[in-house]
């Protein structure tokens, strides 16, 4: 029914900057801490999401939503002042792929009439809880990526003339022993080529069913690996894929190597520039995969490797 | 169709220790880490739901499973080698119950015919991540209560004789400005007293509707706060109402203070005790509200109050 996009400063001097419903000029959303801001996108994608499907925020009977913060505190914090039912998603970077899923389950099952589902990331935030502390200006390897600032929400909704969320396939864990934490595109090509093989097959279809198929963050490195490694299983997905934490900076003039990287990433690139594109027309089926590392650092800190998955939503105009 | 619970030696040296499928006598579940120990509780408890119900694993067409540790770490190491497709699902302690209602609409919608819900947690992961390091021996105020090392699983599935889900009701997020991150009962008692409500209105029903209506872990002092709640609302809950924290260990002899908490509390008793008896139909109709407090330590640390939750599922013989 429809879908916002709320993001910082950076994102809106991308590539996809005008396309993006609301950008912020200051990094903390005018709050004293970055986690404060996170929650306050959150909120505000979802009620935005909300406004644009001209429905009130007591239509909803569900909230679907989830971050990459501890305990997932950025969607918690944000949504309490809502007051609608919530169920918290978690599936890393491609949490939105995860709440489109469960939310249409729950619409064609005829268990609700409007859900949202949301993500969100906060860069500051993000580099706080996985990385270094920003003060400390540290060097960044050519594959890492950039922590998009923002929340992209939806109204998925029983009624409607939009365009439909006519199939979804669920990720595996997959971990091919990836360790490095700053190439997250490496650990979760394997889990997108997972997807888009077991869908392919369960569909009995190829890559030219879609108009487009997008990925997450994989990045500049991991989407090629992904097309690499779906080349060789006899799949060519180099014509019409591309993916979301490419799309969304200039990796020329915004210094953010490998890509866009957090829920956010693919939450907002989807809501503020394929979601358009599809209500007009100019995409009319396209497959989306949001990707996710469900590492902590902890977990890196015992020596442990990169679990991935990546959810896949098939959105047809 | 099924439910499983793998638990800790102090959980299997409280109450409710034969009723328990598996009891482990190692702390570490003889591994390295607490971490590692957690994930494997999460793979062990799965595994023995799926052979409890006479499956194989490759049947099972969902997990929907979480945990407390960041980044849901718990569930996704574990259940990485078990190659199903995986939602992650979060509601801090009362994950059991959101998987449970997301599983029996993947059912009841006909999405899946069989589907694992499970949580886990274990007291030693819980207390780096949210409490004081164990070596320090720190002193536990009175409200406080004790994370449960353990997993509970079970499988829903579409066909079977077992007790059915026949409805649920979802949390919403409620703060009432409790801080006392030592005193979780009083955070979440609000909330649970919040999904009974609205539960009872939604039904046109009363709390004398049900055998048992059992919380997840409000604790010692969070029932009582609860029944007074309730009571001043109308409501008396007073004669059927227990709380899996306070059954799974003996506060006079087992040190447990306010009593027991995690995911796997509400996950293990559900699984280990009520389950059996629906089955035997000694419980004809059940009201299982597992409880969460949504907070994490940085949120805390801020100055942040307790966002709770509670997921309410009726279960019936």
């Amino acid at each position: 029914m429809s879908a916002a996009s709320v993001v910082g400063p950076k994102e809106g001097e991308g590539p996809l900057g005008q396309h993006f419903d609301r950008v912020l000029d200051d990094f903390k959303a005018g709050k004293d801490t970055w986690e404060q801001a996170e929650s306050d996108l959150a909120r505000q994608g979802i009620e935005l999401a909300v406004a644009k499907a001209g429905l009130s925020i007591k239509d909803i009977q569900y909230i679907l939503a989830g971050d990459l913060l501890n305990q997932e505190a950025g969607s918690s914090y944000g949504i309490r002042s809502l007051e609608r039912p919530f169920l918290g998603m978690f599936a890393a970077c491609s949490t939105i792929g995860e709440a489109m899923t469960v939310g249409s389950v729950f619409i064609d099952g005829g268990f609700a009439d409007h859900i949202v589902a949301a993500a969100s990331s906060h860069f500051g935030s993000a580099e706080k809880t996985f990385r270094y502390p920003m003060e400390l200006g540290n060097q960044r390897t050519p594959t890492s990526s950039w922590t998009v600032t923002g929340d992209g929400a939806m109204v998925i909704g029983s009624q409607g003339d939009g365009p439909r969320i006519t199939a979804a396939t669920t990720g595996r864990i997959i971990d091919m022993g990836i360790k490095d934490a700053a190439h997250m595109g490496a650990a979760m090509a394997p889990a997108a080529a997972d997807l888009l093989m077991r869908h392919f097959k369960d569909m009995d279809i190829g890559p030219e069913a879609y108009d487009l198929i997008v990925t997450g963050d994989l990045g500049h490195f991991g989407l090629e690996l992904l097309i690499r490694l779906m080349s060789d299983n006899g799949y060519d997905i180099s014509k019409n894929s591309t993916d979301c934490g490419i799309e969304i900076y200039d990796k020329n003039t915004q210094d953010t190597h490998a890509g866009g990287s957090g829920p956010a990433c693919s939450a907002v690139t989807f809501a503020g520039y394929f979601f358009p594109q599809l209500q007009r027309g100019n995409i009319k089926k396209m497959l989306f995969v949001p990707t996710g590392a469900l590492m902590n650092t902890m977990m890196s800190q015992q020596g442990e490797s990169i679990p991935s998955i990546a959810h896949g939503v098939r959105i047809e105009a």
